[in-house]
């Protein structure tokens, strides 16, 4: 069965610049550390995609409503669906001192910060640097290797993985929660309290879930602070 | 009644240095003012002291226990029980030049940091600077002018100003909970979701309450995160 508009999905994809082949972003870890691009504390899954929601490029996502589940897909994306084409405006020659008072001792290839915006490092010369501001992807045709790893059919399995996008730094199953007329009540694991962001990663999730099911008016959390029962007498 | 160790106190005080009459700390917003110790931010109300606990200068702690509410009592602390005598061998003389290094202007009776400790700069002389280690209150007579306003009787009142001395910046009406046998559940005012160090907040309540009501192993704060109903068409 085709996917559609509104479906939840789980995708892993591997995404490369079609010229040189470059993987320059994917889901799946052992690729990343092949192509050394792993990011230790990142977390490499099946991301969550509700299509049509533009959580992907917007021909990636148009692409997947034709795709099917379990099937690896090709799509390629030409630099107007992508990153856009390459404005020759913005490449522009700076003296090299504003670099250096920065500290910064640049090399061909190089991201530098200049004026506020990102560069790269194009050529170096006396005295003056080439900088591109460019987007890095801009101009390139990319190739994403796609599979719908899964669709998620229930009211508890997309909740969840909503949930799980907003705290991807904790097992999905550990949230434990139900739904009941208008609310959802989550019990936050104890590994949940401290993180960082975390009460803006609640109300992230309340918008996220009240979004998709509008019918849910209140998202409760709660938090128990358990303190260990006080031991019982061995009796004699 | 007497007061006893335990007892929940709601207590009012203006504190004196006894030579100079400097009032240095008090609870009371208009007193702080007058002296000008007024800090933005600060919230002044009477304070929640559980006797012999420790929450304020012991000598004073136990003082509490013979006052009655509502009757100002003058309690003096002399040096030893206060901030301590004064260590002449605190002071010393230091190289000017290790202040200024840091950006230090020295004046006299300032407060700066050396060697990761404050100190009072006393003298300042020809490239040397004479610094007091000593706290700035070691060395003097405390008087303070105490009124218990109020002891906590019930349960419900206690936790409530447990809950308020970790979240003061909130009315401690706001934070609507109830207590069961082993549990107290609270439900968390909105206007708290996104207090620094909340978090951590809710595990000292968690901790205090658990302290002073040891029949209570959980506590569990709910925070809803609502949202506007949609609008009811107009019948026509």
């Amino acid at each position: 069965m085709a996917l559609q508009k509104g479906d939840f999905t789980l995708i892993d994809y591997v995404a490369k610049v079609k010229e040189t082949g470059e993987v320059f972003d994917t889901t799946n870890e052992e690729i990343a550390k092949k192509e050394r691009l792993y990011k230790e504390g990142e977390i490499y899954e099946p991301k969550l995609v509700v299509i049509g929601e533009g959580w992907v490029l917007k021909a990636l996502d148009e692409s997947l409503e034709k795709m099917e589940t379990g099937k690896a897909t090709l799509v390629e994306l030409a630099p107007d669906k992508a990153f856009g084409e390459r404005d020759p405006a913005k490449i522009k020659r700076v003296p090299l001192k504003h670099l250096t008072a920065k500290g910064i001792n640049p090399a061909l290839g190089m991201r530098v910060e200049h004026d506020g915006k990102m560069a790269t490092v194009r050529a170096i010369g006396a005295g003056r640097v080439l900088l591109d501001f460019n987007l890095p992807l801009a101009g390139k045709t990319l190739v994403y290797e796609v599979t719908v790893k899964k669709k998620l059919e229930t009211e508890k399995e997309k909740i969840a993985a909503l949930i799980h996008r907003r705290i991807p730094a904790i097992e999905e199953v550990k949230f434990k929660f139900t739904v009941k007329q208008k609310s959802v009540s989550m019990e936050m694991p104890e590994e949940a309290f401290y993180l960082e962001g975390i009460q803006v990663a609640k109300r992230g999730i309340a918008m996220d879930i009240q979004k998709f099911f509008p019918k849910i008016t209140a998202v409760k959390f709660t938090e128990t602070f358990k303190v260990s029962e006080p031991k019982k007498e061995t009796k004699t």
